[in-house]
């Protein structure tokens, strides 16, 4: 499985689903927007902190072992850092695969742990 | 949720997952790619033939269905038919919604059903 992992102060783009190089019959994209709304209150953006390198690095374990249970053929997390204004993206994953249960499988195992063990932090901006 | 079906004959283009209007914070979209290998022996594309007006019908009565265990914002579903080339996309479904438990669980039961479900086949081309 080919693993790519950023952080970025950037806008973040996504690279479009309808096409795949064949091998792959499932292509997900997932985005994480910020919204317009937090714990009840209106905001206007998040503000995201990153221990970076170890962001970087906890991420890419995280999805080597969970390419046990759901191999894919890639995977690509770019997670944004700095003030994210609402509607724009935090975090954009994209994956292809063969078929689409190891697609979604590692897509939701992958943003479960993400939360967890992954040094990045959000407040009200 | 807004509740939106296809059928077309063109190639699938996709919205991108990266902006929503701030009351979604979840974006996904899925494509299911014609892969060049079929039961085991190289092909070069998949036909696909729908009797259409009631495979529109019959999506919309699924996603409407699941919209009571996955109430999402929105769902877009379009299915290409005929002719199909390798690599390209036969099916794009973007969904937005608040948080992406229901996103993604949408996405998961909607293919199932779809598989059973919709009449849509597909031979090789």
């Amino acid at each position: 499985m080919k693993i790519a992992v950023e952080i970025t102060y950037l806008p973040l783009s996504a690279q479009g689903v309808t096409t795949s190089d064949g091998a792959s019959g499932a292509v997900v994209e997932f985005a994480g927007v910020v919204r317009g709304e937090e714990d009840g209150r209106a905001i206007e953006a998040l503000n995201y902190e990153a221990y970076e390198d170890m962001a970087r690095s906890q991420m890419g374990k995280i999805l080597h072992d969970l390419e046990k249970n759901f191999p894919c053929d890639s995977v690509r997390v770019v997670h944004r850092v700095g003030r994210v204004p609402v509607g724009e993206a935090a975090i954009v994953v994209r994956i292809e695969a063969k078929h689409r249960s190891e697609a979604f499988g590692l897509l939701s195992a992958f943003m479960d742990r993400l939360k967890m063990d992954v040094p990045i932090w959000k407040s009200v901006s």
